[in-house]
């Protein structure tokens, strides 16, 4: 199962990876940034519906200097206090929200079409793989259409998010470690989309599905 | 048509505006935070596919505290130096950003899906309806799944974008000042929906569609 997805993720296709039943209890799509085309925004979009979010690994989070969001509003507190006290202390399913900046591509002009936000996510990916993240500020302004999400340094070995899973997924692929993922809604309930609807999702677009739980023991595996 | 539309907002429903050919060339659909319900943000995610995104009059966002995210990423740039080279200062299509902050309801779980991200829309415009602005720390924690964007003092007398616009629409409508807006993507290209599609979209769902144009010359007449 973890070498097909492997496969898959390697090809440019997308993966699903529902996280657990204790944490959001979601299956989200998942790619590698670097292989990300307008298509797969606008899968994403009309098929997954969530915020479409790119993780970006503890290593690359830390060479581009990205903060999380959370620290941001915590430095700009003294000077905006409302924002000291909106903080995010009691998410229901973890003790920290990943989400970092929201960034678009200079090259973009209004960031949130599929032809921009494929720019801007795969521009990332780039800059990262081939060691120019100094350039980040050249090429990149924020606030933007795309959200950064900082994963955890050790990702899935500290923090079961479908952050870390996604950065999991890059490393155990050989893949730069930068992802796209999107939250699959369901049209009927209002909530998010059932397991085996997702699945059925799956089986019906020829894409690989795996627990969140087959991940972490096969990055176990892979990391012994 | 201003007269139509305004009735439709009042009644909970959507309606279209496309902005200008000198500015984002974007249709979005406009909808009275008030009257948001999961159906509308369902069909905003299935057949709009931008941004889901919250305008907030000036007078609101100023008893909220909420600052421009511009504002909130300079106070922090002392400790964050990369957020001081990611500014914003080449958007092609307007001078200033109107991104503010990213919410979700603190009743939400996740705050993705269609039942939280209506909640936390409908719980804001009625903070603001009510002048409960004090509550909204209490209520609301950030950063969140939804994008509240400021609205310029004076709205679209001093700035054109669809934030104004939808601000101007609910103060014509004697709606409080919170609306949604999401913008209108195209599936064969992977840019903005053209006018003409966009038209012919609010035709086959019995929608107001108006220009920016028309939009700020009655909110002109309305003023005067």
């Amino acid at each position: 199962m973890i070498q097909e997805a492997l496969k898959s993720l390697r090809k440019g296709e997308m993966v699903l990876v529902f996280d657990a039943d204790n944490r959001e209890r979601e299956t989200d799509m998942i790619v590698a940034a670097e292989h990300i085309t307008p298509e797969h925004i606008k899968v994403m979009r009309n098929d997954a519906g969530g915020l479409i979010c790119v993780p970006v690994s503890h290593e690359n989070s830390e060479k581009l200097g990205i903060p999380y969001m959370t620290d941001v509003m915590n430095e700009a507190s003294e000077a905006f206090p409302v924002l000291g006290k909106l903080s995010p202390y009691d998410i229901p399913y973890d003790e920290k929200s990943a989400f970092s900046i929201t960034v678009n591509h200079r090259k973009t002009f209004t960031g949130i079409t599929d032809n921009d936000r494929a720019l801007t996510i795969r521009e990332l990916a780039d800059i990262c793989r081939d060691g120019r993240h100094s350039e980040f500020g050249d090429l990149f302004r924020s606030p933007g259409h795309v959200t950064l999400l900082r994963a955890t340094d050790g990702h899935v070995t500290r923090r079961k998010g479908h952050t870390e899973m996604s950065i999991a997924l890059m490393e155990m692929a050989g893949l730069t470690g930068v992802a796209v993922c999107c939250e699959m809604m369901d049209d009927r309930t209002g909530n998010s989309l059932p397991t085996e609807d997702a699945m059925r999702y799956a089986r019906e677009h020829d894409l690989i599905f795996m627990s969140g739980a087959d991940l972490i023991e096969s990055y176990r595996e892979f990391r012994s």
